[in-house]
C-alpha cells in the first residue's frame, strides 16, 4: 500500500498529467498503479464535461475507466490515438524505456505504436542511466523451453515468469512471460532488433523511440520533461 | 478431392520421404495434404517396427499421428528434433520457401528452427522462379485494423483472411491471418527484415534459408533437390 505522502504525489501527478488531454481528443490510458491515478483524474474531468475517448491498454484499466463514465473504444474503433498516458518501469537517459512489468506490454506497446504522441509518468526511482530492469519478451508457450535455452546460449539471462502458483504467467493474449535479466542494456536497439528476428517472440518490452513527454513524482512535486 | 494418379504420386513422394528417417530419430511433422501421404507412410514403418518420435506443427497432425501409432511428444519434450518433413506453399529458385496457407505457419516454424535438417515436399507447381504466392502473417487481433492500414500504406496489398461465414479465421493461438498479395518477391529478406519489426506480427510466413532436402513430385515421380 502506499503512504498517505505517496498517495498524494502520485495523484498531483496524474494531474499534471491530465492537464495535457484536451476536449475531442482520443486518449490511450495506460496501465498499473500509477495510472490508476491519473484515470481517477481523467474521470474527474469527464464527470465535469470533458468530452474524449478512451483506449484501453488492459482488461483492468478498460473496466476503471468505463466505471468512470469515460467513454472507451479498442484501438481498431477509432481513426487515431492523439494522446497516450502510461507508466514505465525504468527509463534510461536516452528516454528509452522497459515496460511489461505487469504482462501487459504487448496491447501497450499496440497502443503506443498508433499515437501521435505518447507520454509516460514515472516516479523518480524509474529514471536511471543505463537500463538494467529485466526486459520482458512476450513467448508463444509451444517452443518457450527451446527459446528459454537459446536465449540463455546468447547470454541473455532469461528465467520464465511465475505466478504464485508457480505456475507461468499467462498474458491477455494466453501467451507466457519470459524476462531477461540484463546487468547494463548499454545499447538497447541493438538487442531490440535482435529479439525481432527471433521466431516465437511475439513482443518485447523495450519502447524506443516513443516517450514524447516524461513526467516525473517527486517528493517536492512533479517535473515535466520533453523528450522527443 | 485428388484423382487416383495423383494419390499414388503423394504416396509416392511420401515413400521417398521417409527414406531420410532412420531409428531413434526426432522427426518433425508438417501439415497439409501432401503432409496426410508422409505421415501414413511413417505410420507404416513404425508399426512395422521402427522407433522414432514425432512432434507435431499443428492439432491435426498430432491427431493423425498418434492414431497411426506414433509416439508424439511437444517441441519442448525433446532436446532437439533431427529432421522435419513439411510442404510449403511455394518455393522459389533460391530454395526460399513460403509457407501459411493452411494458417499453422507459427507452429511450423517453431518446429523448423529447432530441427537440424528441414525437408519440404511439394508438387512441380509450387516450384516458382520469384515468389507470387501470398504471405501469410498471423497477428494479434487487438489492432490488426490498424496494421492493415500501415501494410497498406507500405504497398504490401494486405488481405484480412475470412471464413466462410466472413468471420475472421482463428489460429490454433487465437490470432488473425492478414495475407499480403505480392506480385513479385524479389527481396524476401528484406521483406522478413521489416516484418519483424513490426508490432502486432507474430510471424510472418516466410521460410528463409531453412529448407535442406526438396522432393518435388512430378507425373514420372520424384525428383529429390539438395537445397543448403
Amino acid at each position: 500500500m502506499d503512504s498517505e505522502a505517496v498517495k498524494q504525489q502520485k495523484a498531483q501527478v496524474g494531474r499534471e498529467a491530465v492537464k495535457f488531454v484536451t476536449d475531442g481528443m482520443v486518449v490511450g490510458i495506460g496501465s498499473g498503479s500509477t495510472m490508476w491515478y491519473m484515470v481517477e483524474e481523467l474521470g474527474k474531468l469527464v464527470q465535469n464535461g470533458l468530452n474524449i475517448v478512451g483506449v484501453p491498454t488492459s482488461q483492468y484499466t478498460k473496466k476503471h475507466a468505463e466505471d468512470l463514465g469515460i467513454t472507451m473504444k479498442n484501438v481498431d474503433e477509432v481513426d487515431q490515438i492523439d494522446l497516450t498516458i502510461d507508466g514505465a518501469d525504468q527509463i534510461d537517459e536516452n528516454y528509452q524505456g522497459i515496460k511489461g512489468g505487469g504482462a501487459s506490454h504487448l496491447m501497450e506497446k499496440i497502443v503506443a505504436i498508433n499515437s501521435k504522441k505518447n507520454m509516460w509518468i514515472v516516479d523518480e526511482t524509474k529514471m536511471v542511466k543505463t537500463l538494467n530492469y529485466p526486459v520482458p519478451l512476450e513467448v508463444i508457450p509451444y517452443g518457450s523451453k527451446q527459446l528459454e535455452k537459446k536465449l540463455e546460449k546468447m547470454g541473455l539471462n532469461p528465467k520464465l515468469r511465475l505466478d504464485e502458483q508457480h505456475q507461468p504467467v499467462q498474458t491477455d493474449s494466453a501467451n507466457y512471460i519470459i524476462d531477461l535479466y540484463i546487468e547494463h542494456l548499454d545499447n538497447p536497439k541493438d538487442l531490440a532488433t535482435k529479439l525481432d528476428s527471433i521466431v516465437g517472440i511475439v513482443e518485447h518490452g523495450l519502447f524506443l523511440d516513443l516517450a514524447n513527454t516524461i513526467i516525473i513524482q517527486h517528493e517536492d512535486g512533479p517535473q515535466i520533461i520533453q523528450a522527443r
